[in-house]
């Protein structure tokens, strides 16, 4: 703001002696670097945004993400998930045909991956022998939101969800087989945004 | 910058009339509106603390959680670690017969995870061969503090550690079962935290 | 502060005289204080800058690394990379061969990691079933940069790389296994560096 708009409005009310300024040259001056000063800080402060990056494609990373992500738009920080690589699966609508112009490897690919969130495996899974179904039995049973109930928590609190265009280029994943609503973006300008956000997590 | 370098090369052209004193309405007003602005920004501005969620129970990233909190808190930062899911193995107390209330699905879960940091696992212990011993091995052979030196070293420098409450009602595990010391808490209110801690990073 | 508190104790000790103004005392005073919580603020405020811990060896997540660092140089952040355990693998040189004055459980780490880059395997090979050729042929397909192209663009671009120096002593690996122009630094050193970067990411 400069000196002038700040100034502006307000009532001349001190008495002018001799035809005086009621600020002196002096302190304009001084007052106008604050200013600058004060606007140079404000560009570098963070924002109240939350930027995640899920990476995963695991069932219980993909629930902290959530848990993570609907915590931060709870405590009132404007909250974005940017879905890259395997981080893909979790937001891909259930039952959704292939499509026909996939090649032969994006083909297996699709195979190989999990088709919905209700597919995702558990990052441990073979090596401590726990399963996503004992996994999710026991959440339902200690009453805890499954990662489904938490993606809808997210869409009610406003959560922004980006899908990944490169990672969806390379294997061959079409907007329509993911959420209705899903934004796309590429990295470069998500990193961009999240470097002004005051949580920035990789997941 | 010091006020006598500000004033510097401003001649002093004013002197003193019958006491009065002189900060002029329209400055007043700026420098009310100028405090208001550097309180704003205070607000914004990200505290000296640290704050780490270890999802993970992998011995590898647990030691790259300790040595990153322990350098953070030797940094000066006031350093929290939020343990959750597969980390809370970390810092389960040793030789600690499990809970009689779990129930079967809790009893299996406890059998198959880690029943304290000496039991860790590696991440790429499969993938490319290497065991938790021979990690261990090779790190006191070069006499780098093993993981419960670190785990030691941090609660020396005051970090302080939080055990994940839904973490531990979906595992059944008790708290009793973990270190002394470790306090209690939830995802959302250590995130909502966490936000305001320059470092906030997960593992 | 209130313009009243900030006053109090300063004996008026000027006023108006003969219709020039310059600086009053008592305005003098409040800039001064001012400028010291600038000042405070200033010394609070992240800088430009993105620092990652690349402690994943994996090629997925080695990409993600190396697409997010050069998004971040891209956007102005000075970026730096810090190396850690397996993320070693992807800064060592290929066909080096191995120093002699390993131990013997050094020189088995050695055979069992990945020799360069082009060795990397995909976080979830076993679990999918994609081999690392099936990632970098379906990148090549879509046209997206190889890893080692995007390590070629970080260093156009001027990201620093660090290597661990704890974990190359564990590991039994020396300097001039790793890429030419590769510093040299500890953990502790960087995370207090990074603690002033607006972004901080482990990988």
């Amino acid at each position: 703001m400069s000196i002038e708009q700040s100034n502006s409005g307000v009532e001349p009310q001190q008495a002018q002696m001799g035809g005086q300024e009621t600020i002196p040259t002096a302190v304009a001056v001084e007052l106008a670097q604050i200013r600058k000063e004060i606007a140079e800080l404000r560009a570098q402060v963070l924002e109240d945004r939350a930027a995640l990056i899920v990476f995963s494609g695991d069932l219980d990373r993909s629930l902290a993400a959530f848990v993570i992500a609907t915590g931060a738009a709870a405590a009132g920080l404007k909250t974005t998930i940017f879905f890259t690589f395997w981080g893909l699966s979790i937001i891909k609508k259930k039952n959704r045909a292939s499509v026909s112009k996939r090649d032969l490897m994006q083909k297996m690919f699709a195979m190989m991956t999990p088709s919905s969130s209700k597919a995702l495996g558990v990052s441990k899974m073979n090596y401590f022998g726990i399963g996503a179904a004992m996994l999710r039995a026991m959440m339902k049973k200690q009453q805890v939101s499954s990662l489904e109930e938490l993606i809808a928590l997210a869409r009610e609190l406003g959560v922004q969800m980006i899908g990944c265009t490169m990672s969806m280029d390379i294997m061959g994943i079409d907007k329509d087989e993911l959420f209705d609503g899903i934004e796309l973006g590429g990295v470069a300008a998500f990193v961009e945004e999240a470097s002004r956000a005051r949580v920035f997590l990789l997941i």
